[in-house]
């Protein structure tokens, strides 16, 4: 009999319902480690909280680490917390080895023996002190103090069971073409009405096939119209927006007759042209060059919007933020005040943006492809229902239960 | 020197714009065979027919019975034609070595030094003679003249050129889920009432996902119109369509809550119980239990139906037909006067109605995965326009159409 | 305060880590009911089995039947079970109204107070005694005895606390094509070897890609060897198989080449008539025809296969049942005996095989779209693990892992 | 009769069998003009050109314009040509309005009556004279000389029919899941040889899914064998690759037991911080830390690579080039000397670097999804041929014949 290496954890709330401790317990035997409940006090009704209180017993100090930081992401804490650690960062740009890697779950660290909340928080950043808050590996500064290890750490997640009463509530995770659509687009209205009303913002995370399959125009009403109060798209979307606007084409394709017009392909490269000769997207609108559309309603309603480049761009438009790191912090600058986000058409933005999403701000992802939700949900933004769905018929009929609902 | 095989071939029409002649040329250099253009006379202009008169040299005489086999079909016959071959049937279905195996174009045979029609015409058949007909293998009868080999066989490609002009004129093979889908419904709603007009009638061809989707009371909206004529689809699409009238669901799924329903799961199979008990559909619409939907409306307006039986029915419903072959004979049998076919969400159904249909009767295959469509023109379907959507939104923009166009 | 409608249920078992409890809980708040938690013991440790005893209150006779008939399936039974009721099926091929609906799951019924096995497990069938028996809706007899409601009847779902010690203990539900394949291919080896050591048979479920991509030598080999002990297939797979061996092609492509052979889209249809001449499959294999391939091996070392027909099929070969039900049959009858099942590259055959495999028999499903695993799952087959792979690379690694593991 | 816009323009060599002249001819009629062939001499066997001048009658000169455009870039040019015209940049990043739009086809411009080539060839760019070059839109210089309109402008379209007798004859562009592999992959390994015989580059862009999927030491061997020259990726192919070397995990799946490892979504992150607490990944190679994996073996072979960075992120590693601008012109410095580009299981990257690629540069795409090859091909890069695979299999099939081949 060797002596074991233990901890004891407990964990708080709608533990059963939420699945809390089902994973606690999947975590520390699929770890090779053991457990034993010491105290279990199981909620009478679906109203109360219940609790338990485990030991773990691991093999090793490393074994039961392993364990110990799995858990502590599914809310189960020491039962004798310590405060955190911290060390300074001895270089701009990188983490002290060690570094406390950050969920997207609301988060507390204990100082002075007193849980203090995380601020701006984000997944798979560091916590740096005075005061807490998550920053991003590019972001630390030599000097700054970076909580390590994960004593006196404290992850709330989200509870499944709190959340299926509210949004969202009959949707699960799984995606599929199968599934009845109506519903889902009744309930996403639903949460933009509630985001509105509750003095929060909709953020819109767009691909270009939103102007590609014909929705360029829903879109632009629900800009108007105060329903879309934020946008991160890149440059495709605003150039086949444009383009639309200018020529009636989208990647030289006629969205009216539906053949590829004469000098088609040109038109995408000659639409950032023009923009470029402009200066910007709004000195386009100010010339009146620029008269209708998802850009133009943005600029005319001083709807604040991030494009963000990538290296597969023609151009590009003078708006877009080609360095990668400037345009997430561009987009970070406007999170506060998000209170839900729609994710239409585009992979590469919606996992962008799913990195920087806090768990509670709700995210619906429509997209023909069930990959795409399938790899949101993988990178752990779990807070998100998808949609399998082409673009255009979505918007329709999100537009029509935004204006009758 | 060897001495080579040659063989004299010719082709007229619109063979430079329907690309006939250039698939020609591949042919016989992908085979290894080489050619020397004789004569050649283009139209002038896009009305003018062209024609070209071809030797064709190969190495063998097998290579130059492949080429000219393959040729065949692109509409390239020998310039002095013999009459067909033809023996007689050893035994009942199967058809005797070296049978001429037909396409889906319009197909003629020599008799007797005059060309005349191949009845029937469908892919992958043998040509039985007295009168020249298309029969599936299973077809044949012990003492049958089989038409074997390729002489005497003249097969006329639909012309792209002559396509071009008419209906689905925009459309490209190309299958996308980026194309605009705007134009394309509007096309198929003016071919459907275009085959009205003209006295023929549109076959539908429908999958589960039509119900799944919320499409059925738009599908059963068309069939009261008169927009589909015959209708094609498998247990699973009348027993959703029929859950649907009878508990508001599919497949336990409540398509106005969009929740699993209690007891949900079982509906699919009760409703098939139901039926069962009432001895067909027909059966339950007389005795007034079943009072809406897609087989609710076929049965009201007498639009014929086969259901064809699949290896994962539940059940099925009475009105199944759960030999394949018979289910294909049930469908042969309602194809003379159909003009044009409507696929939704139904890759199974799609190709085996794809192998039935003649060349000449246009087909619109939408589904939400491009797969499918491009499955159907590999199979040699390539009179098939695809769209890449989901069930309920299309029928949703076609119903408009259709109503308002 | 109306009087409520009230019942006691119990469940016992890895109820927590199977996530059986939470399921329950969940099904009953999902539905409008509530729960109270009368008594619970949780396992102190992971090898300890937990106890929960709840008092269920609906508003109505008609939402505790609902919610009843839910968790029923979740191991939920009454605290004090009656036996079972059952009554005379009152016509051939349909049941009485009112008929218990199966699971996959190893259920029980109670007749004279003691539980009794129900044999034949398979989904969506009815229970019909002397003795208990899974019967589908078109095999009961007028004057079957069927089991009708759900009092005396007990489900016991697969734990998967158990699971997770054994067989496919590291794979989740989650179907990505982003995951490493080596170990799942090995875990699938494994689970061969052991199903073999255990006396139990391995069945093939295979779909025609097998043969596309290059695969029929490596299963002709894993037939030989005796890692394939029963093999279900279409038309396409025996076809396509035969064709290869006949031919060198698959539907026409080469596969030593990759090009189309001239003829080729013709061999298909002559490789099935070839087969009809001889009758059957065997007899083409006793005249020295067929002397290679999938086939040829189970003819050889007398595998057992059933190929069920379709209607996309052409021809077909002789030894196609036609029949729907005629084939699900012969597959029922096939399956006593068969511990491990191997689908690849076939939605339509694995979602019928899916349909009549018990709960206990796990399932690898291995298909190059995460949608047939998806479908698979959707339809109850809870027990299938799925690989998203192309057929080809997947059978050469298991083969090699089958050799040198 | 309106009196009609005409020009005359003429076509010479393989423009039957590689589809020029029919595209041609389709592409007056679609824009509503007509032709007339007034000359046209077809080359008498496969090795001879043919020879075609037409004259194009348009209604307007819009008409005519739009038709002479489209038609350039099948390798029409006007009978009679002029020089080409040139007007002054008046902005630095922007063309004049009107410039000449490139494709991805050897191009050359008339100067002086002579025909000269341009250099740099890459679609979607401006001619700037002086000496012609393309000049993406960003790079244009005020004063620059700029090309305008479509005079003095020949473009040779790669001949389909020259290709048919060398790299990928046998492939088509459709792109199918059901299509073997076998020949496919060792053509390619052929190509390898043959670029790297002819003293040319082979350059590869990979996506995380190679090391995912576990090829990273398929692909680090043929680094180190030669057979790959030059590597462009992302944050995530570079970071899962180390990850691997420093871990055994990619995003924290072990790729030897296939299970998420205890802490195993941070490994991704703590990887990058190592890195950078290196400051580059030469140095973690230098120092001795990174010791294994295709990002190792590209620093000891000096096998030059460009990590472009994108908003979704991690990190990113230091050597990731984060502006997309930068990256793109990364990218074009080593393009020169690329003889073969191998993209594998990235969208993103393929469409970039399909961008910027002559169209004399042979492309081989591996995805698992065949949208990817679509969307290349749609894009313009038509000289690629897809597989559908995943990566792994692929690499590891690629791998053998490239060994023993």
């Amino acid at each position: 009999m060797t002596p074991r290496h233990v901890e004891h954890v407990e964990l708080s709330g709608h533990i059963l319902d939420s699945l809390l401790l089902p994973k606690v317990l999947d975590a520390v035997v699929t770890r090779g480690a053991t457990y034993e409940v010491q105290e279990f006090r199981v909620g009478r009704t679906q109203g109360d909280a219940s609790y338990a209180r485990l030991e773990i017993r691991a093999d090793s100090a490393e074994q039961l680490d392993a364990v110990l930081t799995e858990i502590l992401s599914h809310g189960a804490a020491p039962v004798h917390p310590a405060d955190c650690a911290a060390v300074g960062a001895d270089l701009d740009g990188a983490f002290p080895d060690g570094f406390y890697c950050s969920t997207n779950f609301r988060t507390q660290v204990r100082l002075g023996g007193e849980w203090v909340d995380v601020a701006g928080q984000e997944m798979d950043c560091g916590v740096v002190l005075d005061p807490p808050r998550c920053v991003p590996m590019v972001g630390v500064k030599r000097g700054d103090r970076v909580v390590v290890g994960r004593a006196g750490i404290r992850v709330l997640p989200e509870e499944a069971a709190a959340k299926r009463h509210e949004l969202f509530e009959f949707m699960t995770s799984a995606v599929s073409s199968e599934k009845p659509k109506g519903v889902s687009t009744r309930e996403i209205a639903h949460a933009i009405r509630r985001t509105r009303a509750a003095g929060e913002q909709v953020l819109a995370v767009l691909g270009p096939a939103v102007v590609h399959t014909g929705g360029a125009a829903l879109v632009a009403g629900m800009v108007r119209e105060g329903f879309i109060n934020v946008l991160f798209a890149g440059n495709a979307l605003a150039t086949h927006d444009i383009e639309q606007a200018l020529y009636g084409t989208s990647l030289g394709v006629s969205l009216e007759k539906g053949i590829p017009t004469a000098e088609g392909h040109e038109h995408h490269l000659r639409t950032i042209n023009t923009v470029r000769r402009h200066g910007s997207i709004r000195a386009a609108v100010e010339a009146g060059t620029l008269t209708s559309g998802i850009m133009y309603e943005c600029v005319k309603g001083n709807v604040p919007f991030v494009l963000a480049g990538s290296i597969r761009d023609d151009g590009p438009l003078p708006d877009v933020v080609t360095d990668s790191l400037a345009a997430q912090d561009a987009m970070r600058a406007l999170l506060p005040g998000v209170g839900f986000c729609l994710m239409v058409a585009t992979t590469l933005h919606s996992i962008a943006v799913g990195n920087l999403l806090p768990a509670w701000v709700k995210v619906a992802c429509v997209d023909i492809s069930p990959a795409t939700v399938t790899k949101l949900m993988d990178r752990g933004s779990t807070q998100t229902v998808g949609i399998v769905s082409d673009a255009e018929p979505f918007l329709r009929a999100l537009d029509a239960e935004l204006r009758h609902g």
